[in-house]
C-alpha cells in the first residue's frame, strides 16, 4: 500500500470543528476513484489471512471502509449506530467525552462466540468510542478481536486504552 | 440476483420508531456473508455498464452499500451528511417532512459535469429525502444522475416525485 500516496490526499481542515483542531478530511481519499481503490486494496491485503468472520464498523464513517472491507473478505457487516438507530434489541455502552458522555448500540444478535472480528473507524484520536465499542464486542465472547483505523493521531495515545489482547493497525499516523 | 432469498433475509420490525410502521431492517442482509456477496453482485451487474464515475451516498445507511459499489464500479465515493458534519464549503438543500424540515449538505467540490453519477440510499418511503438529494447533485450539471435504493415501498408512490431524466432502480419492492 503506497501510505504516501494516501496521506497527500487527506485534507487538511483548520479549525474545524472548533479553533484550534487540525481536521482530517476522509472524504478526499473516497472520492478518487484510483485512492478508493488503493485503499481498498491495501486493507484487503492486512486482513485477508486473518480469518474475519465479521466486520463491524462505528456510525457514521466507519461504514465507508467497513462493509466494502467485509465483502472482499466474504466476512458480514455489522453496524455499530447511536441510540435509537437500531431497530432490535441491543447491548450499549456508554463513555465520557470532553463533555458528557456518549452511548453506543449494538444488536445482542449481531455476533456469536465462533466470530472474528474486525472494527473498524475511520480515526483513533483520543481512542473513547473504539474502547467502548471493543467493550460491546466482548459481551459476545468472540475468538479474536482486530481494530482498525484510516488514520491515528499518535500524539492523543489513544492506543494506550486498550487492551493486550486487542490487535490494533492503523494506516496513516500523524505526529502533530 | 436471488431477489427472494435477500427478501427472506429482510427483518421486519412492528411499531418501529413509532406504532403502525412495519420497519424494514436491513442490517440482517449485511450481517450475512453469503447475503452480502449476493446483494454486492447483483447492485454490481446492475450498473456495471453504465459508465458511473461517482458513487454518492446517503447519511447514514447509504454509506453502507454505496462506497462498495464504487470500489467494484472503479468509480469514486461521495458522502450526503447532516448539517455541521462536512468539514469544507458545501452546498445545502432543505425539505419538508412530516413534522418540520430536514436539511443535507454535499461538498462544493465533490463532483463535475463530467461525472455520471449514482446516487444510492437503503429506502425510498415517501422520497423526500432523494428528492433533496437529486437537486443537490443537479448543481453540479453531471452528465447523468441514476437513483438506486435497496427497498422501495411501492404505496408510498415516492418515485412518482422524480422528473423522467432520473433512472430509478430498487431491488427489493414491498406493496403493504
Amino acid at each position: 500500500m503506497n501510505v504516501s500516496k494516501l496521506r497527500e490526499k487527506v485534507r487538511n481542515i483548520p479549525d474545524f470543528p472548533v479553533k484550534g483542531i487540525q481536521f482530517k478530511d476522509v472524504t478526499t481519499l473516497f472520492k478518487d476513484s484510483a485512492t478508493l481503490k488503493e485503499l481498498s486494496d491495501g486493507l484487503f491485503k492486512m486482513y485477508q489471512n486473518k480469518g474475519i468472520t465479521k466486520v463491524v464498523g462505528i456510525e457514521s464513517r466507519g461504514f465507508i471502509m467497513g462493509p466494502l472491507l467485509a465483502d472482499r473478505l466474504h466476512a458480514g457487516f455489522v453496524p455499530i449506530r447511536k441510540p435509537g438507530k437500531l431497530p432490535a434489541p441491543t447491548f450499549e455502552a456508554t463513555y465520557d467525552k470532553e463533555y458528557g458522555t456518549d452511548t453506543i448500540q449494538i444488536h445482542r444478535d449481531a455476533l456469536d462466540e465462533q466470530d472474528v472480528v474486525l472494527l473498524h473507524d475511520d480515526l483513533l484520536a483520543t481512542g473513547g468510542t473504539m474502547v467502548a465499542a471493543v467493550d460491546l464486542i466482548r459481551k459476545f465472547n468472540p475468538r479474536k478481536i482486530y481494530v482498525n483505523f484510516l488514520i491515528e493521531l499518535e500524539d492523543l495515545k489513544g492506543r494506550k486504552l486498550f487492551d493486550p489482547d486487542i490487535e490494533i493497525e492503523s494506516i496513516i499516523k500523524y505526529n502533530i
